[in-house]
């Protein structure tokens, strides 16, 4: 009975240990059929933002090592959803993979478009793309069926995604979380999945394993914007993630019914709100969106700003207004301004010095402390246990979130009555194999450490240039430069010195001075005897001795860099 | 009648636009009497952690140059509570203030002079010290009498202190909160303050004007805390803040109580038991404590270990336990490891990972997402409503918190029925006077810029310095030595290239040659005319060709410093 039994390979290459760079490869191998060979789909290509501890870093993308030599078996790449942890390495790795088909719903495809032609221009061109025009429609992909259906996230156009193939149907929503409030439709239910062939995997995006609060809901949220708006005594100025462009569609909308002009600042924000409108989302009058520099030709209380930058990035929108460094925005005294967003683990001290420089701007400053006016585009709790008991899978894989969010998510499972060898908290790596009877995961890992992106440098930056950044960082570099005379082994003149981040040279002479006589001293002493010079043994000595010496004086440990010139 | 108005100065020196670095100078000047000449006092001498942006930096202390020259004005300096934000930058600021009087309860100062002892051994016993035996103790310091109420706060012997002038009285709960289930004592009340003579200036900590959570009570914590570790299968690890001493204490005295062994492991933690300890303010069984390399003479059931770390600060206790590094702990299946502590702004990602971590070595990780296993040892709006309510302050003045906080307390203040013009939100070094008639912030202000802690360094660093370790962070270095021939002026050999953080130089080759021979272009090229050459103009010419190269290359822009050696 084992012999011919075929399995579902499923590899994440990212998103189960930390939230950010999604990937997941789904692999059929019919062992029955020796010529059909195997079929991959893989799910999203997303990238992860640097931390804090990857200076320089722009961001990192997916490890597809595991991918190379198969190629010519990726039947397609489908893209639940627009947002950058789930698109954004597309760029770079589609071109890599041999432009597979991709498949997404409209608004999705749209925005990897142009973020394709953003890295290279033309190059959108070249995709090979089946639009999902039909939230039913349906796509053979080799031994995978491919299905789709809605669910609630912070962007047009997210769909959850199902796998079906001889040995199991995967049901993986995507980000998700279920919106109890909606406008303008009905709360979203799953219970048809529940009837979908077995055995079901459920793969459960999980960052809400650990959120016990009640959500706010999406009618709360805007009921608040728009009394707001509606009695800014000034301009009203929202800043909100790009990616919440589901908001930003119904702040425009609200705005075309209350007449008001609309300015949108941030790139991303913008080009969003273009395709948007482009496909038909947003149900507004013609003149409701007005250029930035056209913001002084209306009353003030006719204005919104709508702008990207609540996290404090640098050079973002409103950091840039804060810091008055905008070209068309300085705030007023009475300006409303309104933080649309939650902060960003990691962001918490940035976002606190943006606050305090508005406050000091503005006597209108509200943010989720004051006033809901915002909701997650994650689910929490409860939502995890209901969509659980609405889909009834075979077996449970939490994914896309933090490891501990992964393991409180299986938690969730287990108490619901999924037994423990029916759930499989993954690691970016893992390969997890399922079949009719039974799922389980393989002793070996796929690699899938970082891939650094810096600059036009894709995946050139490792360890080595980091741990040399971190400690540059800490206590900078002091290059030494000594001119050797040849003939008698002795330094010529005084060595140079260069150094940055390490201390003010203008104010260290009396350091600087000490340190070029111990350099002429070790030089002169390691050089002295008759035998061959051993130079790395010199600069070895340069850089231990004259360490000790500026520790002892400063407590710091700057980089030394010796340089011996012999002439 | 204005012309003997005697004013009461006050400056906070920090503590007033970030949190930490808490110091604040009140000054009274008896303008009738030409001998009394101005009474200094001095409240708290805190160190502020360094923000993302300071890499390198140890800590930041209160700029103190206003006090330069009136050193013998200072009558005192009085702490209203042992934590580092209020007492860690006595032993660098006291001795260059001329080692005036101390003041403080007694858990506080013995915490003073640990720390003056760990600067510097011997220099405590040069401490002159007033104790605050009882809490009703006054005492008479030129034109200031000055008094102490009960706080609750995290750390034994927090005091509010009262400082009466002819002029105004000011009263200062230093760090607060109201615990509304303490054990074993009463709720506190403020209301015999509204007594004190007029007007009265409120300075109140204001970290809780955007907390609108109902507060987790003292007994509500312990329940659990203690349900945990009466109930652990295992060993029992609690991580918490060093600052958490009252927690410490209690624990310490439950295990007690049950029979268990506690270990303690990190440094801050270890002294402030050991001062409370002497001081006879833990109640314990002499054998409770055991040195952590004993805790395998026990059975795991009655081992607690109490650690700091919970921060997943690099080198603390628990993220070495988790990272294999620690001497006499490793993580077993089967441990409870509670975090009993809250996540500190800018910390979020570094706290994320360590419990990813940790969640791949236990099944029972708890933190206060999954239990209420922590309590602030601050208040929240409902709390600032009460005390504002009790006290019935002249003038209010919001202090010790983000600016942003204060502002937001100054509208607490004002929705209470405090009038606009009575109530100060003031920066560090703003100089506010009060009298019998009046409140006002002068225009001026006494300098309060940052003072760096680097290594022995105080102050030397500044913002050159941390732009440049900023710098180097981002993109790396790039040092080219190049040796000229003087008769020539042509490049001898070959330039030497020495880089750190910009890319592997040992995959780059041949980026390497190209730039070397860029080099030998630019100086042979510019030394090659009669004139005499210009080394400013070619080492300028280096860094912009070589640096717009590089970013052809990289699109990386590393610091290019560019060396000639003229033989």
């Amino acid at each position: 009975m084992q012999k011919t039994q075929n399995n579902l390979r499923i590899i994440p290459l990212g998103g189960c240990e930390e939230v950010g760079r999604n990937m997941t490869v789904f692999e059929y191998d019919d062992k029955s059929s020796a010529t059909r060979g195997k079929d991959i789909v893989i799910l999203d290509m997303g990238i992860q933002f640097p931390e804090q501890d990857m200076p320089g870093i722009n961001y990192v993308i997916p490890n597809t090592k595991y991918l190379r030599g198969k190629e010519k078996n990726i039947r397609a790449v489908i893209f639940s959803h627009g947002h950058m942890d789930h698109i954004g390495a597309a760029p770079l790795l589609l071109d890599r993979l041999g432009n597979p088909l991709i498949i997404g719903r409209p608004f999705t495809i749209e925005l990897i478009k142009f973020r394709q032609e953003d890295y290279s221009s033309g190059s959108s061109k070249k995709l090979k793309i089946t639009y999902v025009k039909n939230i039913k429609d349906e796509i053979k992909l080799g031994a995978f069926t491919v299905k789709f259906f809605r669910v609630d996230h912070a962007i047009m156009d997210a769909v959850g995604v199902i796998l079906q193939t001889p040995s199991a149907t995967v049901i993986h929503p995507g980000d998700w979380m279920i919106e109890h409030k909606p406008i303008g439709r009905k709360e979203l239910e799953y219970n048809q999945l529940s009837n979908l062939p077995k055995p079901t995997v459920l793969m459960l995006e999980s960052i809400g394993s650990t959120n016990t609060k009640k959500p706010i809901t999406e009618k709360e949220m805007f009921d608040n914007l728009e009394r707001l708006i509606k009695n800014a005594p000034g301009r009203t100025i929202i800043a909100t993630f790009s990616s919440q462009v589901q908001r930003v569609k119904q702040i425009l909308e609200f705005a075309s019914k209350v007449d008001k002009k609309v300015a949108l600042d941030g790139f991303s924000m913008k080009m969003s709100v273009e395709i948007a409108k482009k496909l038909g989302y947003i149900k507004m009058g013609k003149g409701t969106i007005i250029p930035i520099n056209k913001i002084n030709d209306y009353p003030d209380r006719k204005i919104i700003v709508l702008c990207t930058g609540a996290q404090g990035e640098e050079n973002a929108v409103l950091p840039r207004i804060v810091n008055g460094e905008h070209k068309f925005i300085k705030i007023k005294k009475n300006d409303t301004i309104i933080f649309s967003s939650s902060v960003v683990p990691g962001n918490e001290r940035t976002v606190q010095r943006l606050k305090d420089n508005l406050y000091r701007l503005s006597d209108n400053v509200i943010h989720s402390d004051i006033m809901d006016v915002h909701t997650s585009g994650h689910s929490n709790i409860k939502d995890i246990q209901d969509i659980i008991r609405q889909i009834k899978p075979t077996y449970f894989i939490p994914v896309y979130a933090n490891h501990f969010m992964l393991k409180e998510a299986a938690k969730i499972a287990y108490e619901m009555g999924i037994a423990k060898d029916k759930i499989i908290v993954p690691d970016n790596g893992s390969v997890i194999e399922v079949n009719k009877q039974s799922i389980k995961v393989d002793q070996k890992k796929v690699p899938t450490n970082y891939i650094f992106v810096d600059g036009s440098g894709i995946g050139d930056v490792g360890e080595i240039v980091l741990n040399d950044r971190k400690k540059l960082a800490e206590n900078g570099m002091f290059v030494i430069v000594a001119v050797v005379d040849k003939k008698t082994g002795q330094v010529k003149g005084s060595p140079d010195i260069i150094s940055r981040g390490f201390i003010y040279l203008r104010e260290s002479k009396d350091l600087l001075s000490q340190t070029r006589r111990k350099v002429v001293g070790i030089v002169n002493k390691t050089t002295g005897s008759d035998q061959a010079v051993n130079w790395v043994h010199v600069k070895d000595e340069i850089r231990n001795k004259i360490g000790q010496f500026l520790f002892s004086k400063t407590e710091r440990r700057p980089i030394i860099l010796p340089v011996i010139i012999e002439v």
